[in-house]
């Protein structure tokens, strides 16, 4: 009897789409406005999915508020308010798309959490652009 | 060529998280604020999603009217203006978790429908705790 | 230059619609199923709005860190995962409708806000039923 | 290392349920108020999924400006402020419910895609019926 | 002590753009794509905002009940799923711009209602686009 | 017959808050994480609310692909996919709180709108922080 889990946050973060091997033009033709070089931001929203089997005695696949910590202490401590390209370690050398994003979010929690869950990661970069991964 | 039609229903009920086998404490250590016993609530957003092959006649999986008054009849009058755990017979036995709560309404559901159809509910506690189920 | 800053919270609570002067029939037949005696609930989501001038040193008209404070304990601790009638004082003699609740919240916020500051309350019981109150 | 990006469009259109070898009142019958001759409308909201790898070098599945470019062009072009029954090609002989409307973007869309990518299409009729289609 | 009191209600109708008393071109010079001979429709979101005092017995400005019950029955069975120019009487002599239905609306439920309120309506042509009107 | 037309529009930005004649420290206490050297950022969602008069020819108050050029040429245009503090002239000797932002956005619109029209600006910095300035 699985069922998924899925807890809402969000982080606030400046980022610029930016391959360091490449030069500042090459950037520009490949990422357009997004590469400016004094960054831009997003309120990025984030849907962290957990499937597993509903705990007899609790009714619950997980303890929210665990889930919640795990998710506000690994997550949004480390990337709210934050400069993505600057600020975190993840992305000095991976450039700060949403796929990105999501695929350095999934890795980070997956170690968090019990082998007897699976994971899926959601990221809003914008209400219109959006990506899933789950490894 | 299947496709998943998706129809939203809502209900607010009160309930609290309890395991009537725990002491107070228990359940207070566990559950923290959500087991008051003087109960709190939610705006309940549903969202029940049917699969099927689209019949050729109408270009439609499922009459959504059809649809619409099984949900309105087998779970908003049920579970509207509720306290789920004293008024909703499925949960004299059963913690009110959204968890729970969407496997409940999928059993109902299930029953219904014909076995033609694929049948997942997705359960928004809040706008930001959400649930799915796919039995 | 007077700027209106708004401010979003909620609480999850639940309540049911009473007159203690009257009797349950007549209680039913005015509230309707929002009288159900064991309760039913809701996600309120709550806008605080503040109008006052912009600092010309901060650039603001209020710290948002303070006012996210004051709503925080004012509001959120005292109303989140309550019974609106059995754990909230200010409805002891009071019918817990979203006008009442917008009044007291107004009411209880007015008293911790400089004079300077113009005040309004936006309640929503549900994404489709909310009142405003500005005093 | 499959990620999904997710692209949002919309498109303002009119149509009428209705089934050409049917008579209106069999239309009627089976459509309702859907099939009014008249016509009535709906500000349809897309969801266009494109599932693929991370491009090592630009850490994109796929460039957005392309996708972006590929829905205007063949879907909001086609589509918006359109009657779907009358001025739509695709409906001349379909029923243009939300489940054929969302069979034939997909089938627009794949034409156009690279086969390295896997296609879902999500399309809201109202925020409160939509449908899913992944061919 | 005034509250105002706002309802969601909603309809889907097919429109056009269209001032009788001008040419076609004139028309689609003016109007555009909203011109479309053969209509194209929206979802119109409607909120009726009525402000009154407080009734001390029932701690409510109006019974939602009653409210609700005349929204549904002036606005919602007179547009939802109508062609607004050609099913609507309103609509015959005049533009159903959404300012024009704004008005009419508001001019339908003034009558209804008791001179100790205020009215205002929104209306949302689409997420995007809306109008206010409070007479 | 005065009503408003309210239209959306939306910007992705980085900003500090950050006063130019405090020292670090002084900015950090009292701007807090909202001070980053290295920026943040904010999908910004605009709305811009005009009130006048129905035209009685095209009835509409404001012709809405003029507006909607508008707000695309003075403000997208000029705000989306940049750095607020470093790239925005009007920001550089002022701190880019919403409050200043929408004050910005209404000067720049106030200028380019006939005097027939109030303007009124809505500015969302997320969807719980938002302000609105009538000059």
């Amino acid at each position: 009897m699985k069922v998924t889990v899925h807890r809402k946050a969000h982080f606030n973060a400046a980022h610029r789409l930016f391959n360091k091997s490449w030069s500042d033009e090459k950037n520009l033709e490949v990422f357009g406005k997004c590469s400016n070089p004094n960054y831009h931001g997003h309120n990025y929203e984030l849907v962290v999915s957990v499937t597993g089997d509903i705990d007899q005695e609790t009714g619950m696949v997980i303890d929210l508020k665990i889930l919640q910590k795990m998710v506000y202490e690994k997550i949004e401590c480390e990337f709210d308010h934050k400069n993505l390209n600057l600020d975190v370690v993840y992305f000095h050398d991976k450039n700060p798309t949403a796929e990105n994003i999501a695929v350095v979010i999934w890795n980070i929690l997956r170690k968090e959490l019990s082998d007897i869950f699976e994971l899926e990661i959601t990221l809003y970069e914008t209400p219109r652009n959006f990506v899933t991964y789950k490894g």
